[in-house]
């Protein structure tokens, strides 16, 4: 094998079928509740924001479900994606360590978030939805979405929180250029943002808010429905598509992972990479261990607790068993916007309580003083969330220097940072605050999670 | 063959050397003069600027020179770039054409500029150079450069014009991350940026001003040498490596084109993609019509003379034989920054001399219109330069409807807009301006044109 620095795969080769987890499971996910009754969420309960499609997806039991043709031909705007062998990062290292990476950065969108919004759009429109709404922070997922909905003929209505809309302006531009329309939550165009508009005129708006604007405006239009970017396990499903990539990559180069790091903020990019290779590691095929890299600030699985609450901040969504540090805890403020979440996607947290993954925790400075190494020995500028799997990669690379072993890492990098570059200027002037971490804040929290 | 949306290029298939038309062509280029003396200048009148490998390039008779290793394990890190069937555009436009583009956008720098900071940075490496000088405006060659110099252990310093550097913080953060150093130009660091400075403290700077800047700088230092980003025979030489894998990749799927398009600044993007092209057209393996799309606002192929002019705006640099409106002619502030330039590569000038390429200039308006239908349907935002290229392309695709065609189109789509959002917000929310064409200015620059 000639030296290579990257696998590419045909667009013959995509795979044509997501990967379900769950019947593999030793034992299955614990089930929703509703939030008022308690008891078990059923199917009938999601359709006033989802279309049955979605819904089947969420509950299914089959291991594998067929890729929509529609969607396949979407994918292969950008899909599939390239694998990298770190080569140059390796020699800075001088590490005997193999290095991978996986790059979503390349979708339209810039993130792994496509892989999801673009199915999501697809069954919504086949359901006959005329609309989609949703919220986004930073804007990955609002961008996603907008660039899906233009492919299936969607309105897409985004509530942007408020200070993102106003610090990062060319995210809510980039939603427009594919047709969506954007507003800053609170808005005056929904009762909840109204209702905190008449409290705080210059509220700046929280990711919890931006929720209930989106699911308000969808649940009594029939023409409308809601789309969310992480967490629930459809979402989860639509990922696999990378590391089912990422499996052929590997074998065609003939390496088996012994270790595979990916960040953890709502979990869907972890498990996109990674369910494909656990699924492997059951069967007996390979034994990497699979860790999850989470922020310092925002430590869900190494600090919270596996118990049910709420998904989003105020306490409408359904009760999930997931790892938390209470639905109102809020972090401090990093860059990497798209980790700042109270818990983790609940079949993420089931395999962690599995003794299926281990976690880490890094703070944010170790994380871009990784990421600038990397930018400047493979070029890639990365978005600040997988800083947090470079951090980790790097750690066991050099770990990997002083004993000699020649172990095979592959790394999730799930997004590009060119819109997150004043967050490498504060790096680069010394202004990033690492945090404390924040035991009193989550004990605190976690006082007002109901006891189920 | 199944219906593929993108055809794409093992690393094995990346080809291994660049393409030098001269040789072909049935006159030669006149050659360049000194701006004093005004004679023809030779290889040593270049040295204190740029190393000897570089120079014997840029004026090579050779067809085919070897890409060096070095460099081609760094074009490893994004070549081979996809080429692109424009499927879900051409349903939209219900063309019988065939549209083809050849996205150059996946470099980390996000354009087809690395494509020649590359070899520049290694030739200037192995020569023993330190440092690395350039000018930037908006910072597309600016951030290629810093990250080739990262590439090869040479420092970078940049001088970008400060209303850029000003207005789009995010291009000069981006170098920093490359390691970079970046100075809004006029700097106080340059007798040339002083001057300036003490005449107008508030000066809003100018690429001209900014090559002042680079090369005094440059020059009288034994370990600095000067990289420019376009216009030069050995910058548009390094680029025909688009144009190479892109004629595999049409002949792949048994495509030849019937026309091509690219955008022309100072003329490397267009050359890089069609010179190749050219050749097999001269050799009669294909007949494709080759056409120059500029902005309406700096037509210098369309309403600009072919005559000696010099490369700057102060006259410092050798007079070349192109086609000018003028060295101090300064266009309309149109978004396409990569388009100001009052004159032509004198390759592609010479070449459009002979009859072997046409023309067309096209207002912003038309362009974006074009670009916003494009990222709906195809995913990828472009830059506003590309923009050109696209509207022209979509000019021919619409005259097929009509025609009932199905010519085969080819585009270049030099690079992503991500950094230029603010100019389709502009369109969108109908503030772009159509500056009339501007042949009052033309006359006027023209006037001071030296007479040779």
């Amino acid at each position: 094998m000639a030296e290579y620095t990257k696998v590419v795969l045909e667009e013959s080769e995509l795979p044509n079928r997501w990967y379900n987890i769950v019947p593999d499971l030793p034992s299955p996910p614990p089930p929703p509740l509703h939030p008022k009754t308690r008891e078990p969420i059923g199917p009938d309960d999601l359709t006033p924001l989802f279309p049955m499609d979605l819904i089947l997806q969420e509950v299914s039991q089959e291991r594998f479900i067929d890729i929509p043709d529609e969607v396949l031909e979407v994918y292969k705007l950008w899909r599939p994606t390239p694998l990298y062998r770190a080569r140059r990062l390796e020699k800075l290292l001088d590490t005997p360590a193999k290095i991978f990476y996986k790059y979503e950065g390349v979708s339209p969108a810039g993130s792994h978030k496509p892989n999801t919004s673009v199915p999501q759009a697809y069954y919504n429109a086949k359901a006959g939805a005329k609309k989609l709404t949703t919220e986004t922070g930073a804007g990955q997922w609002g961008s996603a979405l907008a660039f899906a909905g233009a492919q299936f003929g969607l309105e897409v209505e985004v509530w942007q929180v408020r200070s993102s809309y106003d610090q990062k302006p060319d995210r809510q531009r980039m939603m427009r250029v594919w047709g969506a329309e954007v507003h800053p939550s609170p808005s005056d165009v929904t009762e909840a943002g109204r209702q905190i508009h008449a409290l705080d005129p210059d509220s700046p708006g929280s990711l919890g808010i931006a929720i209930s604007e989106a699911v308000m405006r969808a649940a009594p239009d029939p023409d409308a429905k809601y789309a969310l970017g992480s967490v629930l396990n459809h979402v989860l499903l639509h990922q696999t598509v990378i590391g089912e990539e990422a499996l052929l990559q590997m074998k065609k180069v003939g390496e088996t992972p012994d270790l595979l790091v990916g960040c953890t903020g709502g979990g869907s990019n972890f498990a996109g990479l990674s369910f494909p290779f656990l699924r492997e590691k059951l069967a007996g095929n390979m034994n990497p261990t699979i860790r999850c890299v989470e922020p310092a600030s925002c430590p869900s699985l190494t600090k919270g607790e596996y118990r049910y609450d709420f998904g989003d901040t105020i306490g409408m969504t359904p009760l999930v068993k997931m790892h938390t540090l209470g639905h109102d805890f809020i972090p401090d403020p990093i860059h990497a916007g798209g980790l700042r979440y109270h818990g983790m996607a609940p079949l993420v947290s089931h395999i962690y309580e599995l003794g299926m993954l281990d976690a880490v925790a890094i703070h944010q400075n170790e994380c871009f003083e990784a990421a600038v190494k990397f930018a400047r020995t493979e070029g890639i500028v990365s978005a600040p969330e997988p800083t947090h799997a470079i951090a980790a990669m790097m750690r066991e690379a050099l770990r990997c220097r002083e004993t000699g072993e020649e172990k095979t890492i592959l790394t999730a990098l799930c997004g590009h940072g060119h819109f997150d570059l004043s967050s490498y200027d504060a790096y680069l002037n010394g202004e990033l605050v690492d945090y404390d971490l924040p035991e009193a804040k989550i004990a605190d929290a976690m006082s007002r999670v109901p006891v189920i």
